[in-house]
């Protein structure tokens, strides 16, 4: 069994706090102890801001000269939503430049380095309570093809990205088909579940995953040029 | 919380079988009893098998026949990869025709109304149980610009699909910029992450999600008009 659990009462967070403090403390308040192989979801929002990553934006201009600076490249345009590829590589709409749940004024940048925040904040958590953890860090991305949004993963340290099955038999003894499954977007995908978007919980804790390992975010990019769905 | 539950030892399904009756054992054998908002996760492969949705296919050009007949549209093509749109509107590999685990010489079709058949499957189990329930149905898809497969929804009963949040407020009472979540394939995903592909285990509970309501498979498929993803 998997245990998904959204950790509620996370406070605002300013540039310079400590996140993990903060997360130490939702999961008192929320009488759950950190234990060997959870996996702490993390959006990236809050990771944002505690790193400083946000800028002012007064005007839709303002707005639009943001997201050009976070873009490496433009891929499709129409009226005032672009979609983009960020500088980590990854396509996603106004280059996930994030004005919802902020502050009048501000906008919300991605990290620039999603597993180094990842791998920092698992560091800390591992210190704060001996556990062997895995952190996640999201965002939440449209799709070609499918209508909404879904939570997927930006960064992540002690989490394997996908899971590599080729080579591995199905139980008639014949190679399987879908061979490399994104079990780090279905992690962030099922921890969206409990956080809610209204509701704005930003942390939530996936138990009993078994998923521990060595990923890295670039693992979920795919390389244009054997990108077939486009 | 959200608690995601295997559902382990279902027997290979041949055509006819009463699929919410071997649930409905899963479920004791798992000491599971459905209660009213669980949603019961199934991949299509056994929904197909139960309905006969299975062709003899002896040769790589029996597949790629059988993918051609599947197809209404071939989007791209590479070697003996073709990215297609089913009849349905799903955008995926090879029409969803899925020759691993299944017995030698047979692939498995997509079921020809997958909302159906989670219908009938949902009203055979609130009939053994009393329960108020959700029924999913899942196919494994590749994405465009991300690497790795996840599940998604193909089809589904007494489930929401798209989580519609236009017009919601956020923390500071600004609108929503993502404002449809897909959480139906959310949920696809999340039970994935129990059911394993090598393990093969074809049916996942959710419980807790506090999403029954009324989607549809239909819901998930974008109007290539207006994909900008494209």
């Amino acid at each position: 069994m998997i245990e998904l659990h959204p950790l509620p009462g996370i406070p605002e967070i300013e540039s310079g706090a400590d996140l993990a403090a903060e997360i130490m403390a939702g999961c008192e308040r929320a009488a759950l102890h950190l234990t060997d192989g959870d996996i702490v979801v993390v959006t990236h929002k809050i990771v944002s801001k505690a790193e400083g990553r946000t800028v002012r934006v007064l005007t839709d201009a303002d707005y639009r000269a943001v997201i050009a600076e976070e873009a490496v490249d433009i891929i499709r345009r129409r009226g005032d939503l672009v979609i983009t590829r960020t500088r980590h590589g990854f396509v996603c709409a106004n280059a996930a430049v994030d004005r919802s749940n902020t502050p009048e004024g501000v906008a919300v940048l991605l990290p620039v380095d999603p597993d180094g925040s990842a791998h920092n904040l698992r560091l800390a958590l591992e210190r704060a309570t001996g556990a062997k953890l895995g952190v996640l860090i999201t965002d939440t991305f449209g799709r070609a093809w499918r209508r909404g949004q879904t939570d997927v993963a930006i960064g992540m340290s002690g989490v394997i990205a996908v899971l590599d099955l080729r080579g591995t038999t199905d139980t008639e003894g014949r190679e399987l088909m879908a061979t490399e499954v994104a079990v780090a977007d279905e992690l962030a995908g099922a921890a969206d579940l409990v956080m809610g978007k209204a509701t704005a919980v930003p942390v939530a804790i996936v138990r009993g995953a078994n998923l521990l390992g060595e990923g890295r975010g670039d693992d979920l990019v795919r390389d244009p040029q054997e990108d077939l769905f486009l």
